[in-house]
């Protein structure tokens, strides 16, 4: 948990005390909160688990499914929005910023599968950005704000948001 | 209110139960407080209806105008960030995810005029996507994620957030 | 505060009451407790400032960052979700929707640097847009949602998402 805090402390240009990390840093109360429920998840306390995952969504607005795996330390910054899906795997120093969704893709059918993203380490995502389905993306990648991600992204690659909607018909 | 219940669980592939359902699922929530919200509205209980839509949004992440229309079985999975203004007409069977917007152009002069779009039966959402405007989105349409539509989509049309993301190698 | 008040009732084309705005609006309290914040910063009261900032982006949906300097007749609709970074600065009569983010160019070694946006008077930023760095976003420019702006703009410019997110500089 301290270097946790510590890792908090370094990644954020606001310099921020330990106290107010401790205290004011939303990211780091989700993060806290995932390791109770992950750990009545795979001890089968489904329900219990949830609950905690619920609670600890109302207090930071970081959505984690109590099933996903994070590594250590996870920075997640502002952290508003931020919804993680059960089968997703996250690696260690990993970079969240707020809004960033690690999804499905949509799929009702598609209970019992791997079917959300596996990011591996020192991944930064930026805010906004959605990355869906059962993809990886290699380590050192980034995803820049706002982006769609709904393919396998190479190692070291950067990922940049596409120019703006079009219409595509149906055949 | 049993048969939302029903929908959701079949809509979601974590497979919830109802008590999970009931108790965890803030999209559920924000319906069933929004319907009461709108009881109120239509009874010209004004800002009675607008403070329960108010505690909605606070405990659900979800805001809902109280005199917008919604019809059977909404789907509004994880939720957080969605803001559906006062003249949006929502069919059955909607699917919408966290972030989306159904909102209008911004425009402060549009008072009393419908300057939220109209969504068709068994349309789908995804995360982050805006519609904008007194727009009516055909039946069976698909927003892609983060897309911005400010335009008529026709029925069993497709919305991408253009060629999707660009890849870009740093050299 | 009276007259932020009358500006909010004029922005809004759901044209709200008085009471509306100072009951329901997350807008208008995330800008009163913002000023509560910011008084304790100047006075050097930096851990309450935080604690404040924090209770209101628990409360309101929208995280201010204490230090950011903010003028007079700012108008924050619907508000879930705003990030707004510490060296930030917002003229007058700037309009911001739900999801914006004033940010950093995520570069944890950018501490005791200006590195967020400056916001001139008249902008209007749409839902999801992210502005990120230390650039200048001219008076009267408007911003389209989910737009990713990282360059300056010029004043009455209007940027769109799409080839806008495209202007990096791509060697």
């Amino acid at each position: 948990m301290f270097s946790l805090i510590k890792h908090f402390q370094k990644q954020d240009p606001v310099r921020p005390s330990f106290w107010e990390v401790v205290l004011v840093y939303p990211g780091f109360h989700a993060i806290c909160l995932h390791r109770v429920a992950h750990y009545l998840w795979i001890n089968n306390l489904r329900l219990m688990s949830r609950i905690i995952a619920h609670i600890a969504r109302h207090i930071t607005g970081v959505e984690i499914h109590p099933a996903a795996k994070i590594g250590k330390n996870l920075f997640i910054d502002h952290g508003m929005g931020i919804v993680i899906g059960e089968t997703t795997i996250i690696g260690n120093n990993v970079t969240l910023f707020h809004q960033v969704t690690l999804g499905g893709s949509g799929n009702p059918n598609g209970a019992n599968r791997k079917r959300h993203p596996t990011i591996e380490d020192n991944v930064i995502i930026g805010a906004g950005a959605k990355v869906l389905g059962n993809i990886t993306i290699g380590h050192n990648a980034k995803i820049a704000p706002n982006s769609v991600v709904t393919f396998d992204v190479s190692s070291n690659d950067v990922i940049i948001p596409s120019p703006s909607a079009v219409k595509l018909k149906v055949v």
